[in-house]
C-alpha cells in the first residue's frame, strides 16, 4: 500500500498554464522505475501509443490530462475559435493513438463537452475548468476502483484462489485497480487468498506489472506462462477468474487483452466462474456486440524481437492482435462501482446502466 | 528440403571407438546454426536436460548414440563385468536428463536389452553391435517419420489451414518430423495448406524451430503468441490442429509440450479435430492413465529471464511444468506410422499395437 502509493501511475502537479503530467513509464518495469513528464501533447501520444501508460481507465485520465497540456501552447491570449480549433486538434490526435479503449474516447468526449457548455466564456477560463475536470476523471477512477473492489469482495471466500491475466491492477488505473481491486480489496478485508498471474504474451504485463502489484502488497501470487492457465484449472488449483476489460458492448460481450478468450474458454470448459471487473465507463452501448469491437493489430517486432533478442525468423508472416472479445455467454457477471451484472445480457446491463 | 538435409538435427560420424556424435544446438536456432560435438556422455546429457536437442523421438536417436560415446572410455581392452557395469551407469545416468519423454527410456531399454542379448560376445563386438542399433533407430525414425507424414496427409484437404504447438518436426526427430512431416507430406504431394505457429512459451520453439522449418519449406507460415490460438479459432481459420507427443498412456490420454492441453480445449470447443502425431515408441503402455505420466517441472528462469533480460520481478514465484497431458476425449486421432487410431480409447490403441 505504501509504496503503491509513493509512485502513482500518474500525477499532474501545476497549474493550467503550465502544469506537467507524470506518468510510470510501465514499459520498464518491474526492473527499472521511471517516470515521463510530458510536457507536450506528442509525448502523452508516445506513452499511450507505446503503452508507457496503459489500461483503460488509466488511458482515459491520461488523456484527460493531455488535453490540458496540448491546449498549454496555445492558450495565452488566444481566441475563441482558435482555442476550439486546437481543442479538436488535440482531442483528434489523442483519440488516433489507440482503438480499442472506450475509455479514451469517453474522456475525451468528456473533455471536449464540457468545453463546448462554457462557449462565449473567456479561454483561460475554459482551460482552468477543464484542467479540473481531468483532475475530477482522475478522482472519480479512485472512488470507482475502491467501489469495484468492495463489490468484488462479496464474490470471494477465505481461501480461494484465482487467476488473472494481463494487468488490471493499480497501474491500470488511478491507484487501485478494477481486478486486482478485488484482490486488495479481499486482502484487507482480512482474508486469505492466492491468485496466478498469467505472464502476458506478447509485452508481459501480467510478469511484469501484476505480479509486481501483488508482490508489493503481499498477496501470494505464481506466475505461470499463458499456456499454462488451463493445465491449473484442471488440477482445481482455481476457484473463479477474474479480469478488466477495454472495451464492453450493450450485450455484454468484452474485448480485454489478447488471450482473455482462451481464458475464458477453459475457464468454461472447467465450468470455473469468469468474472469481468471494470467500471462503468467501459460499456460502449453504441455496440450491440463485440464483432463491432475494433481490433487494435500491433507491431509483429512486439512477438519476434520483444525482449531485445530475436526469437523468430526475419521475414516470418505475424499477427499480432492486441485484445479478443470474450462472448457475454462465457461471462459469469460483471463487476462494477454500481454493483455486479449477473447473469450478463442486454437487459441486466442496461439496468444496471440506467 | 535441401537446407533441411545439409543441416541434419544430429550425425553420427567414426567408429565404435572414436566415433563422435554432432547435434544442432537448438537453443541457438534461428539466429545462429551451430552443432554441438558430442565426446563424452556429459555432453550428451546436458545437451538433452538443456533442449539444445528436442523433442520425443531425437531425444531417444540421441540418447541411443549417447550410450555409444558412454561407453568409449572403458572400451579398450576391458573386462565383461566392467563394461556391462559401465553400460548400466550410462544408462541410469542418460535416463536422468528428462522425466517425460517416453522415447528417451524406450532407446535406452533397447540399447541394453541389445547389449545383454550379445553376454559372453567380446565387448568390442558388442560395442560394434551397439553402434549398429542406435544408427537402426536412426535410420527407423526416418521411415516412421515418412509413414506418419503419408498418413496424416490422408487427413488434408487442398487449402486447409492448421494449427501446431511447440515443434514435432524435422528438428525433433532425425528429418522429417511428426506433426510437421504431415504438413511436408501434403505440400510435397501438391496440396496448399497454411499453418499457424504457436510461438510456445517458455522457450519458443514454435517460433524459433517450427516457424523456421515451414518457411525453409516453404510453406506459408503465420506465427502466434500461445494465448492468440482460441481467437484464430473462433475466427474460422483453423481446419484441424496437429501436435507431436512425449508420451502416450494405454486409454490415449498424451502427454506433450506445456500449452497442448489448452489448444486441445480451445479445439474442442470451437468443434475443431485436434490430432496427435508421434510413432508407436511414444506409447507407454505401462500406464494406464495420463494421470501416470510424471511432468518435469523446469527452472524458474525460463520464464522470468528467458531472452536474456529479466521480465518479472525477483523472488517472485513460479510454476514451470514443462508439459500437460491432454486427455483421450479430446484427441480426434493419433497418426502413427501404422496408420491412424481413430477414436482414440485403450482397445482401438491396443489393436494397432498389437
Amino acid at each position: 500500500m505504501n509504496i503503491m502509493k509513493q509512485i502513482e501511475t500518474l500525477t499532474w502537479s501545476g497549474d493550467h498554464l503550465t502544469g506537467v503530467l507524470r506518468l510510470i513509464d510501465q514499459t520498464l518495469l518491474p526492473t527499472e522505475l521511471v517516470e515521463i513528464e510530458c510536457r507536450s501533447i506528442e509525448t502523452v501520444w508516445e506513452a499511450i501509443k507505446s503503452l508507457r501508460v496503459r489500461g483503460a481507465p488509466a488511458i482515459g485520465i491520461s488523456a484527460a490530462y493531455g488535453v490540458c497540456v496540448g491546449i498549454q501552447p496555445i492558450l495565452q491570449g488566444c481566441s475563441e475559435e482558435v482555442f476550439f480549433a486546437q481543442l479538436e486538434k488535440v482531442v483528434a490526435y489523442l483519440a488516433s493513438s489507440r482503438p480499442t479503449a472506450v475509455n479514451l474516447f469517453w474522456a475525451l468526449d468528456r473533455m471536449k463537452a464540457k468545453a463546448f457548455s462554457l462557449l462565449g466564456k473567456p479561454v483561460n477560463e475554459i482551460a482552468i475548468v477543464l484542467l479540473d475536470e481531468a483532475k475530477a476523471i482522475h478522482e472519480e477512477d479512485r472512488a470507482i476502483c475502491r467501489a469495484i473492489g468492495n463489490f468484488g469482495n462479496e464474490l470471494v471466500k477465505d481461501g480461494d484462489s484465482f487467476l488473472t491475466h494481463c494487468n488490471a491492477g493499480g497501474l491500470a488505473t488511478a491507484d487501485y485497480g478494477t481486478a486486482l481491486a478485488v484482490f486488495f480489496a479481499a486482502a484487507e478485508s482480512g482474508k486469505k487468498i492466492h491468485v496466478f498471474a498469467d505472464e502476458t504474451r506478447p509485452l508481459l504485463q501480467g510478469a511484469r506489472l501484476t505480479a509486481w502489484e501483488l508482490m508489493q502488497r503481499k498477496i501470494p501470487v505464481t506466475l505461470l506462462c499463458d499456456s499454462m492457465a488451463a493445465m491449473v484449472m484442471r488440477q482445481g488449483k482455481i476457484d473463479a477468474v477474474i479480469v478488466g476489460a477495454d472495451r464492453i458492448a450493450a450485450n455484454g460481450d468484452t474485448a480485454n487483452k489478447i488471450g482473455t478468450y482462451g481464458v475464458a474458454v477453459a475457464a468454461y470448459a472447467h465450468k470455473i466462474p469468469f468474472y469481468v471487473a471494470a467500471p462503468i465507463s467501459t460499456f460502449d452501448l453504441t455496440l450491440k456486440t463485440g464483432d463491432e469491437i475494433p481490433i487494435e493489430e500491433r507491431d509483429a517486432r512486439e512477438i519476434t524481437c520483444g525482449f531485445g533478442k530475436r526469437t523468430a525468423p526475419e521475414e516470418v508472416q505475424v499477427y499480432n492482435p492486441a485484445f479478443d472479445v470474450t462472448p457475454a455467454r462465457l461471462i459469469a457477471g460483471i463487476i462494477t462501482e454500481k454493483g455486479i451484472i449477473q447473469p450478463v445480457d442486454e437487459k441486466t446491463i442496461a439496468n444496471l446502466l440506467r
